[in-house]
């Protein structure tokens, strides 16, 4: 949300790569859509599926579903990298709006830490349909996390 | 949201209940994640889904992403009895909050229209857990829908 | 959001009412704008505002800040009803939908808790605009409330 | 959200300043809250407040529902500047992520047009608050604006 909203980002958890990757490894649901993490630092996270035909609504366009599923994990796992260790996290809220059908190779999901607090973290997302080599918006997601204790 | 939130809803597509179920029979992501349409009137529709082991997120409850995709389609579906014919529906945002771990043998969504127009649609809509025969609220979503001429 | 979505309602803190009257007395803003309480339980609370001609937007009606502005504080204020006594609240964040304009005599904001957390309490609002004794549904809100330690 | 969250925004009206700040004009709720148009331009628009004693919550910061209207206001405007002449813009919903207190000489509210279709116009805001030179982000909120045909 502007460039004025990052927060400088520094992770408090050396293995906050290791991780996020096994948290998102857990989440069976990820797995049944075809997402996989293709970017990962301290503060933001990408998350890609291919637009599969198991994966569509009524006009034939991927569902708005799936693409909130990875915009909002993208925000998850990027709250996550800026926890304390033996952190987990948890979606508390999220709003999404859809800006265009998304159609194409694959949907690519990147999430931002906008704030980082000792509890609640709010983060930004968005999400761009990959088609012919060109990248098109197709969603927006601001999404409130609380930090767990990892069982 | 409140009962005095509610209109008198009057259906103008006399075949709305065919048409929504043929809408919702398209979406093969509902099919995959094993969504079925449990409950269909004017103005207001129920979506299930079975807690199944592919569903989940990485503390082994139901992932969110399938709590949010079965409340936004029941929100659609509502959203699309009251439409005229030959109308379809888009979402064109939504905002979910999580109140509630989501396990138990499955889970239901609600979704009623809180105020028709004659382009937009606002509906609202809550998920709950069934376990041993008791219903527990686990997520409460608000939606924009936009109807646009069926192809 | 729907009758389901309520918990039961205690309030731990006995002496609720005075402590919420007195936070609402606080706001200087809510005194600027003309708003009232007009209704207050454990769990709910209503808060009231006369349609006033410096309250507008550039239709002539009221402006949506004012109609947010109330039912945020109905919504807050329905949460800190089931704090524990020496608690402060804080809104996290919430989304609100417009479903008509609003004119009239005043203008109802009614906040009711969906979920009451340790930390965390989630709320359901809605706002009404009173004209020739007739109500009127004119918005809808959600609110994430979070408990802070009264100074 | 993002900057590839950004379209290439032409001004379809020529004379969209001037409209936008008549609009603005109107809502005697702005002028009653001293807040005034600080930026204007194609797709995005900024409004500021001074933070004055009678604006305030219960802590004494600013209140949340300044904040609101001055954001919702500076993307209601951004929309408004990439319309075609003789429209005017309502607010669908918003939702409003408060990311610190508010407090400081003055907030300062930045909306931009993130995807502006025929009807239908999604916008992204933020607020700052300026104490002693600096700025500090406050809030991030994401609206749907509607196209209406001016009176």
């Amino acid at each position: 949300m502007g460039r004025t909203g990052m927060q400088s980002l520094e992770a408090q958890n050396p293995q906050f790569e290791r991780d996020v990757r096994e948290t998102f490894a857990q989440q069976t649901f990820m797995r049944m859509i075809g997402a996989k993490i293709t970017g990962l630092s301290a503060g933001s996270v990408e998350i890609s599926v291919p637009c599969s035909d198991n994966l569509l609504q009524h006009h034939g366009y991927l569902h708005g579903a799936v693409i909130a599923a990875i915009v909002d994990t993208a925000c998850g796992c990027s709250a996550m990298t800026l926890m304390p260790p033996s952190s987990s996290v948890l979606t508390v809220e999220y709003k999404i709006n859809f800006l265009a059908p998304a159609a194409g190779e694959r949907i690519v999901a990147r999430g931002r830490v906008l704030k980082a607090g000792r509890r609640l973290t709010v983060c930004s997302g968005e999400a761009l349909a990959l088609a012919d080599g060109k990248e098109k918006p197709v969603a927006a997601l601001v999404a409130t996390m609380v930090r767990v204790t990892a069982a």
